[in-house]
């Protein structure tokens, strides 16, 4: 995609410098940016003072308010407001994505009863199963398979060997990294006898003796269903529901490798960076923000507009608003007081056994 | 499949009240089901007093014992004497699973020399190499492939995508969820030299100078073998072994994002949840249950019946039957104490603190 | 493969002793193997004492300097100097790998601007996109997909399933495990406003109103470079970069169900295990090892040489050559010692309270 200057910048309703009618070819670090030539050139993105030092004159750059374009000699300049957000707009309109020719590719194997909608994209490979309906101008990768019955709304982008199970539904605009597992079987079986999880749960932790246990599965009647403008990261896995089904709320982003068991509700407009695990039945509010590794227990509630910080674990219920951290997690500030407490730790020790001391021989001499 | 009141009940070892000849055409949360009409109805799953406001009358229910039937104005109810052992018979009789039609897919690629079971069902671009022996009734999903000499036991459920390397071998029963990978080469290297982690396992920590260090791999000659009712959770991983095999006992079943290292070795009848990682060469016994996200170091030994915690991180040998939590995993109940001292480690620090200042005037008065 | 145990012994650069005509067919743990025969035999693996009493009178085997292949009554035994680099050799020698056969199967689907270097081995249902170019010798398993423009260098192994997004390149000698995603795109979004995450970074905590906050998404431009001799693991996932390419370097290996973020560095020969995850725009030095279930925050340096622990979590900047555990991560022996005062912490709140009471009766007293 080429754009000018000018239009790049209407497009992302920011102020331009310079010469409006250079032609943007691409965006890159200013390092690796030269001057512009008679077909264009690429923009160097130096949205911060610290990126300024490797621009080179002759160049076009995209700006944090306040820079100078003049005094890097630059031919043209774009002001970013919100940098991050510039970004968001500047990389969509050079993003190619990846290739996935229209049309249904020959080799795919669809159900005469699935409907896909118009302007549709099927790669090679592509399976697709029994009364599936799948909307407008879906991009589907090669090696997707897409179980019975499952529901994909409009736009979609579904990456290559992504397995979407039966039943499964979601809203328009769903992006599926590769090797998502939509709708695997919940983690959920039953002993004949109460097992030693039953007992410590209800004892919190004394056992009496410990019995064979043979495990039985329960099954998962329910599906899952994510909601509008929902994204699923390279690898993750979300299980079915046991009755109803698992739900992740519109506008939620789940990073790679992440898990959600059978039962989850997440809302809206949540983050889920990589590695997060969420125990089944476990409920989150929304616009919730959970960092890297971070684990959640099972039957769990956490309350609107959490944030969890990298690999804290949550085990009990989190009121909305509140930032957390650590094993387990807790406020934010507790979290850090103790650490720091934490790492005088050994020292304490030192101290309270020379106080000891102390007033032991106080007492002698008292 | 639809069976009435009176057959769920005896196919649930259960007591049925009412009138036996309904047809039961699912089952959903109370809230989700109306009264029957003449085609049956949904079975209300209201197996704590909890749920019965929900209930409508003119439904179908399974309640727990002791809950009245007549007081919710139900048609016909089924009591569960253990509500989760009930749930598996419940949802293994409506749960359809996945479409994989009957017979062997025309673009399957099967190696000539492989044997299929009878009553097989194996879907499209599934590649299955030279050797394979698959039991009777195997269903297997789309684009699944099945390395060299592999053995599946009778009944196999392989959802799509799964990859199984060569030679491993596994039990009746197999299930195993989208994605998973058995049988990929352990994560094992040497260098020519001692490397940084050789020397600070002998050193404790300390290290002389750093080298450079090239890693060569060892490969793995031993493969994975899987007993009778195994369940692979989706995208977990199991390595094969290094000269033996990786190997997992009977009855134990494997969720989501799992990952066991070459050589491990796991008992009967084992839980171990989502995102746990087992190193190389540990082994864990019978009966064992890993929550969520525990990590398990290389060469270590788990016994019989222990219970690990979610997150629990475990570095020593576990001695059978204990119940363990943290990181460094510890006894269940030392872990409480620890994390109600840590929470009031900052107000030690300054009784501390204030104590250090009394007894110095106390020693200066003395 | 068939040596015999004195070409055997040359390969590997070691010491024989004994007949050296006798065939080696394979190896095996010493319980395992059974006296040569006129065909050959086994070998042994007993390269540590302790695995000598399972060794057989008239066998073969592998022993550590200073055994004596007298005592155990053996045929002949080759010697290992340095047994784990040894069983390198050693297994590498008797590792089939998987069957791929040569040539293109007739069922890829290969771009015809695509270039395959000479001897490649293309399994079924490879699914190759435009331009790209793959090295001589390539053995690329069933189901894989490659993606526009990705180079791929010589002799590499790329097992089934593998994901290669468009634009991703890799030096000679790749290995690639089943399931994993090299090139998914990064997890990088933005609010309009300022959002709960940058506030609390900005604040380090502390919150004002909470908002509505809609993600949009920052596209991915970059691609991912992996250098020579890189292995990746079986599912493991490594995102694009935004502007420049994620970058692993020479001779680094990656375990399984690792996650790296877009736009990290990760230098040579490093060793990452199993479940770590490193966040968006880190740096990770050379020769550094992660082990299992290490967790890396974003934007973090990690110095070369660096070693963190089992299930380390590291949230600030490494300085080269340091050996750390715990969470958050600090130095080997400080987390050591925390440990253990932490053990001992609820038997310090007891003394420090007695103290109290011994201080307060002093103090009045006096």
């Amino acid at each position: 995609m080429v754009l000018t200057m000018g239009e790049l910048a209407r497009a992302l309703d920011a102020q331009c410098w310079g010469d409006q009618s250079i032609r943007v070819t691409g965006a890159a670090e200013p390092a690796a940016v030269g001057p512009v030539d008679a077909d264009g050139g690429t923009l160097a993105m130096a949205m911060a003072p610290k990126y300024a030092e490797a621009l080179k004159p002759g160049s076009i750059a995209i700006l944090a308010e306040g820079m100078d374009p003049e005094a890097y000699g630059l031919k043209a300049a774009i002001f970013a407001p919100r940098p991050r957000l510039v970004m968001a707009g500047l990389t969509r309109a050079f993003d190619r994505g990846p290739d996935i020719a229209p049309g249904i590719h020959p080799t795919a194997v669809i159900d005469p009863t699935a409907t896909i909608g118009d302007g549709a994209a099927i790669a090679p490979f592509v399976v697709i199963g029994a009364h599936v309906r799948i909307g407008q101008g879906a991009r589907i990768g090669a090696h997707v398979s897409i179980g019975r019955g499952a529901r994909i709304g409009d736009q979609a982008l579904i990456h290559p060997g992504v397995r979407i199970g039966h039943d499964v539904t979601a809203g328009d605009r769903l992006i599926v990294q590769p090797g998502a597992s939509i709708g695997g079987d919940g983690f959920s079986f039953v002993t004949p006898e109460e097992s030693g999880i039953e007992e410590i749960r209800r004892t919190l932790g004394a056992r009496a003796a410990v019995n064979q246990q043979h495990w039985t599965r329960i099954h998962s009647l329910g599906a899952v269903e994510l909601g509008h403008d929902v994204e699923i990261g390279a690898n993750a896995t979300i299980d079915r529901g046991t009755i109803r089904s698992t739900r992740v709320g519109d506008g939620t982003k789940i990073d790679n490798l992440v898990m959600l068991g059978h039962n989850v509700v997440v809302g809206r407009d949540c983050l889920l960076c990589s590695q997060v695990g969420v125990a089944g039945s476990s409920v989150i509010g929304d616009r919730v923000v959970l960092a890297g590794q971070v684990g959640v227990n099972d039957n769990i509630q956490i309350g609107d507009d959490v944030i969890a910080g990298g690999a804290a674990k949550i085990f009990t219920r989190v009121p909305a608003g509140r930032v957390i951290l650590g094993n387990p997690a807790v406020k934010m500030e507790t979290q850090l007081e103790i650490q720091k407490a934490m790492r005088r730790l050994p020292r304490f020790a030192q101290q309270l056994s020379k106080l000891q001391e102390t007033v032991t021989r106080l007492l002698e001499k008292g």
